[in-house]
């Protein structure tokens, strides 16, 4: 096994393959891994597994397992260490690697700052396309995803950017100013990397300099890197809506996944409390009509169902940065109106099968109305809960599955109860 | 406007811009575009607003628009085209041209062959840098994503991948042979899009050849696509799960938007009336015990929590393709385990409550069974559906949900209902 391992796959293969291994097997099969490919593979590994296999390890193993990683990755991973730690692998490094590293560190995780690599090549405007060239073949390699060069001034200003494939057309005489882009895509390095994200999804990019705000380069993000930030993103609203964490691991082991399920649980257990209390309001009522109980789950659930698909709508658009307060208004009147058009048309079919199950058309009345008004109310609901929650700062994917179930749920028990309450009291 | 828009903005903002608007006023601005900005903008539009546009053009307006399309976007387009447009467009192009598209619309649009673009520049093995770098001084640009160029034999079968920065390094003298890559990462023309994201993904890829069966090459997959891919799939989870099409406009109209929501509706209310069924068959013991209509919510509900978030991270794992025969037994496991854990904690805390609340011991034994009952078959549930329904090719992102909403409201309220009528028979 270990020589398969080690010779026949590459290590973001072994990676992977770690990631889909449960936790037992997986050390073992990590205990297998050559020395030498153990660096490699954990820049390939979740966050979650590669912190787990790192705390294992003593400040002088980590500062030789993590010699070849790229700042970006080993700024991660010092960032989830204790600060005890952090320090002593700093003092280890020499200062041109301490520094780099330093940089990165300063900034947020979720940043273009905490997001980019140190290890751009610059060149100056006023040198001869045939100079870059020689100056490029003086290098024993290329950094990953160079697509193009940074041209700086003297006081590391940025002034625009050669795309290597413009290079390679120009002529050898022309000077770097003649050709190079002046309008290129810059990152301001406080940029979250969600808006990073989007705008190299817009502008198709590989890579883009990162400045600071008086305009120094300060490195630069790679798209190997965004995409990451796009799948986090994007696993961040589906789990999230579960209440999971995206950073967990599929093979978390038992205890701890207990835990942070059991939370979520206990969250939602109050959502049916309320929803519970505001049944038991009116027990004189159902004792009269039992029919009431056998229907009622269906105007809280047909309520839970349209909110929620308003909610994610709104959810995945504000993502991607399409929703603002211009559009906002149109949104939420279509919402409305297609809340009323499915309200009236599911309110006829459920009455007249209320009606017939029952015979009594009253039943039939009274479930309509409440249809239609928990329809109505979840459409409204579901579209302006993201609005509000992240105008507070409270993400919409995590709280606004429970917020709105705990909405139709009280406006659906309320409406049908009550109003059977006045027909029939 | 019309100047701020086609002078301050890049054709991608504008798309995006466009694609930030309500229909009415989409339309408006679009007709406020430059002519010759048009193309552009489209190839930075989603299907569905794209479509829009071009469903409006008759075939010489489109094939003048489409002019400057990439292969596969145009193929993209040419796919959601009746077959008549197809053709005409088709015999308007040059035949180098035609043959190109023709070759990108004969496989699958989400496959790595509906993905690729014929745009690859090759090289031989034998000959040098040197000649390398003049040949491609004789371009007058290079495609876009252009990180390496690609050796093939006399018979376009592919040899190996000559990088870019690579080739930057080398000396002049030597030949492609020598400094090529000759296990660099290919595609298989059939491979499914989701594969192609998933690999560049892990390898950190800027762009891939496409191979066909036979070795030859076919063309290059790059990943500013590939980023579309992965965003695409993400947004089909997320959407599907609340019954949503992630090809839907965030804008739109009012008409289209009821007609989808009202099928998910209708699907839902089918699941609704089955648990109204359920409970139906229980009126007896309500009437008896009015308490057990005011607490079976709860059973119902909770159920449904814990076993879509069993659901949903087995559909995120299966994503990235965690999930195998080899390690569904350990995830089983967990849940189930998990399943007894948080079932047992929370059937205590509800029991109490409902003891405390209705002052009934028999009450809370029932609500603690059923709750045990129901999390544990909701944990089993949610890890196995998505599997099941993947095997029987079912989307598990579309059906799973309320094919787990139906087994957990009809477990929950069949146990609870029926341990009742048991007891208080
Ligand atoms: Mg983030
Ligand atoms: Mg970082
Ligand atoms: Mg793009
Ligand atoms: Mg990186
Ligand atoms: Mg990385
Ligand atoms: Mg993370
Ligand atoms: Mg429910
Ligand atoms: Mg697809
Ligand atoms: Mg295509
Ligand atoms: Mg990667
Ligand atoms: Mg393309
Ligand atoms: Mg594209
Ligand atoms: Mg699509």
């Amino acid at each position: 096994v270990a020589r398969i391992l080690n010779r026949g796959l590459s290590p973001s293969d072994i990676a992977h393959l770690l990631e889909s291994t449960p936790p037992k097997e997986r050390s073992i099969l990590w205990r297998l891994v050559d020395k030498d490919l153990e660096g490699e593979i954990l820049q390939y590994l979740s966050d979650e597994v590669r912190t787990d296999f790192l705390s294992k390890l003593n400040p002088q193993e980590l500062v030789s397992i993590t010699e070849d990683f790229e700042t970006d990755d080993l700024a991660d991973v010092l960032q989830q260490l204790p600060e005890k730690v952090i320090q002593e692998v700093l003092d280890s490094m020499d200062s041109q690697d301490r520094h780099r590293i330093e940089a990165v560190l300063s900034y947020a995780e979720d940043t273009a700052g905490g997001l980019m690599n140190t290890d751009t090549i610059t060149i100056r405007p006023d040198i001869s396309i045939d100079v870059v060239l020689r100056y490029l073949r003086r290098h024993r390699s290329l950094p990953d995803m160079t697509d193009k060069l940074i041209v700086v001034n003297r006081k590391d200003e940025f002034i625009g950017t050669l795309p290597i494939t413009t290079m390679l057309v120009a002529s050898p005489s022309s000077t770097v100013r003649e050709v190079m882009n002046t309008d290129a895509v810059t990152i301001s390095v406080n940029t979250p990397d969600t808006e990073v994200a989007n705008l190299f999804e817009r502008r198709d990019l590989v890579s883009a300099p990162v400045l600071s705000s008086e305009g120094r380069l300060l490195g630069r993000v790679t798209i190997d890197d965004v995409v990451d930030v796009i799948r986090d993103d994007a696993d961040h609203s589906l789990m999230s809506m579960a209440g999971l964490d995206e950073d967990d691991d599929t093979f978390t082991p038992i205890i701890k996944t207990a835990k942070r399920r059991a939370v979520w649980l206990g969250i939602n257990l109050i959502t049916a409390f309320i929803a519970s209390a505001v049944i038991g309001l009116f027990e004189a009522t159902i004792e009269k009509v039992v029919a009431l109980a056998v229907l009622m789950p269906i105007v809280a659930s047909m309520g839970g169902i349209a909110g929620s698909q308003a909610l994610t709508l709104v959810i995945r658009s504000m993502a991607v940065g399409q929703i603002s307060r211009n559009n906002l208004g149109w949104l939420l009147n279509r919402e409305f109106i297609v809340g009323i058009i499915n309200g009236t048309l599911w309110a006829l079919v459920v009455a007249g099968a209320a009606i017939v199950w029952f015979n009594d058309l009253m039943i039939g009345v009274i479930i309509a109305l409440a249809l239609m008004i928990n329809l109505i109310v979840a459409a409204v609901a579901g579209t302006m809960l993201p609005v509000i929650l992240r105008a507070r700062d409270i993400d919409p994917a995590l709280a606004g599955g429970v917020i709105l179930t705990t909405i139709t749920d009280v406006v659906g028990f309320l409406s049908f109860l009550g109003l059977a309450t006045i027909v029939y009291a």
